[in-house]
């Protein structure tokens, strides 16, 4: 595949972390939110290998925060997810799907409630302030809507506890899987969430301090090097294997959140009010027509840059690839399909062209692994 | 200074003329609306001298488009936007800041008037349709918002008028400034509006039937021949010269029109109803602290990817630079600046840090040429 240079400009915004990483050896871009996230440095599988044996340090600040405030906050939030958040805690993070009045996906993000009124919305890659700021003008909600001036570090790893032990103290391994709170470096107080885009547990870093965000930065390196950590970013290989969605990816605007396997977080029966549920009720009603799974195909590379049309053996076209790569694990190339109803039965066969290539593979259930 | 590569995805659309770009050369991307955008085929002033010469072809894609229609659509378009749309004629193009109710601006896009109930809001780089879509649902708007399936393609450059009049006939001579009309190419109807993110010229080609519009793509190259067509993108130097403004770069959420100096698109004294309008009257009453304007730097180069500090003679930060290169015309660094008002006076010192040597440069007026 040829490769293209990224056009840098002060509208694809550089992060505070974009100098370290780039002396680091980041080799490769993606745009998210308006920011540059690292896609890569160097092999992407090399970096698999070592994501899921040692810990990492991931500029993320592509994940921005949506913060809202003010006496209407929660209820905003609740109208904008499916999901409930009428029990929601403080110091708890939620996985919510942010959907419209047709019940499309807007986003995925993950919510924390900083307090009773005051929430950070930490988005996939859509503009969610401008839906907020819309709803919240047209509603005429008492809230306070902004972006504020966070850039997330993730620490992620098997070895990540024992390297944030070392900075942090035992107190933050005690904490649970999508809590947070606060600790201290270097004078400034950072939130610090278990959580982070890969399967291999560790953390995420809202820095808020930026000079002390980067002391922190290199005292994870300086600190870490006993643990091998390096450089890193979300992992294909891994996100996939993990079946981590991506919006944008793996789904949009177009699919609800039934479609997306997302039913855990749809709470049709509860008594919050939010946007699109009638639509929902209906669609449970009548039952989905096409559904996420995974596929594993008989091939060795892969490069999905738009989706690419799955077809049963009859040449019919019965999904479509939405993300894939080569895993190392299978040693076949696995993704995450959109597929038609009846044929997300796992052992399902389909075909697929790769390069003018017809491959052979088969539907199976996510994650993979 | 150091280049990555783009991590192409499918949530970094590709265009439907992207394999054809990239048989043409294509060296560089940058992302606009979550799609490809060519930023360079090969060298940027080589582009620039025959832009300025000739005609070339442009895959703008990422010029997304925003369709509202309905009984209230006339009303939610001219509630986002501070410019008065009631004497607004079907075939026009109107250029108009978006802002939101704190008068921030959230895009700047040219909006065209298919109908009196139906309107396509051409976008700079933000999720325009989701700010849409959240007024619509606030206020109960008898809307239809939807993203239809444009991909444009602007034909830019003096020689332009000849090359589409070779295909479309004189008719499409006569079209004003921002005027738009259906063509018939292929069995398909295009609308093609004179209008263009350049200053030497052109149309842009709303294609809608992809299958007529990649036909046409193909005639607009082998009748170009003559006139020396080239595929070519919004050129950086080009743009900065006509001062252009980028939506992302030049300003942002915490900009008002009126610190952008686009005045003569703020209607205060109408009687329509937009948002932001009683925080505009406050601003004009006030007057601006701080406005849009050139700088001329005696440097041969610069790389902006964030904004820059300007200061002055005394060492206090006076602005910033927000977009910026070698102009081959001035043989000096031109770029476009947020500055302070004290300072926004022509010929005003200024001083830069680039790459850690200080050069100095002075304030101009916009555009340069």
């Amino acid at each position: 595949m040829k490769k293209f240079d990224i056009a840098k400009s002060k509208r694809l915004r550089s992060t505070p972390y974009t100098s370290r990483i780039e002396n680091q050896g980041v080799t490769a871009y993606s745009v998210y939110n308006h920011m540059l996230l690292p896609a890569a440095f160097g092999s992407i599988k090399d970096s698999y290998n070592h994501l899921k044996e040692h810990v990492q340090v991931w500029d993320v600040a592509g994940e921005r925060q949506v913060e809202i405030s003010g006496k209407d906050s929660a209820k905003l939030v609740q109208l904008m997810t499916c999901r409930d958040l009428s029990k929601s805690k403080v110091g708890r993070c939620y996985y919510c799907p942010i959907i419209d009045d047709k019940a499309g996906l807007i986003n995925d993000p993950v919510i924390l409630k900083l307090g009773e009124e005051r929430w950070w919305i930490s988005i996939a890659d859509s503009d969610v302030i401008l839906f907020a700021k819309g709803l919240a003008i047209g509603k005429k909600l008492d809230v306070n809507i902004f972006e504020p001036n966070v850039d997330i570090l993730a620490v992620q790893g098997p070895k990540s506890f024992k390297l944030m032990e070392k900075i942090f103290g035992t107190k933050i391994t005690e904490m649970k899987f999508f809590g947070f709170d606060y600790f201290e470096y270097a004078g400034a107080k950072h939130l610090i969430a278990r959580s982070g885009w890969s399967k291999q547990g560790g953390y995420e870093i809202y820095v808020q301090n930026t000079k002390s965000g980067l002391s922190l930065y290199d005292k994870l390196f300086e600190v870490g090097k006993e643990f091998d950590v390096k450089p890193g970013c979300p992992n294909l290989i891994e996100r996939i294997e993990s079946a981590l969605l991506s919006y944008g990816n793996d789904m949009d605007n177009d699919d609800n959140p039934f479609e997306c396997g997302l039913d855990k977080y749809v709470n049709l029966d509860s008594e919050v009010n939010f946007l699109g549920k009638e639509k929902l009720k209906e669609v449970r009603k009548k039952g989905i027509t096409r559904k996420l799974m995974g596929v594993i195909i008989e091939a060795k590379d892969i490069n999905v840059s738009k989706s690419i049309s799955l077809t049963n053996d009859e040449n019919s076209k019965i999904g479509e690839l939405r993300s894939g790569i080569y895993s190392p694990h299978f040693k076949k190339v696995i993704g995450i399909a959109m597929l038609d109803k009846p044929y997300c039965e796992v052992s399902q066969k389909i075909k697929i062209s790769i390069n003018d290539v017809v491959f052979e593979g088969k539907v199976c259930d996510l994650p993979f692994i």
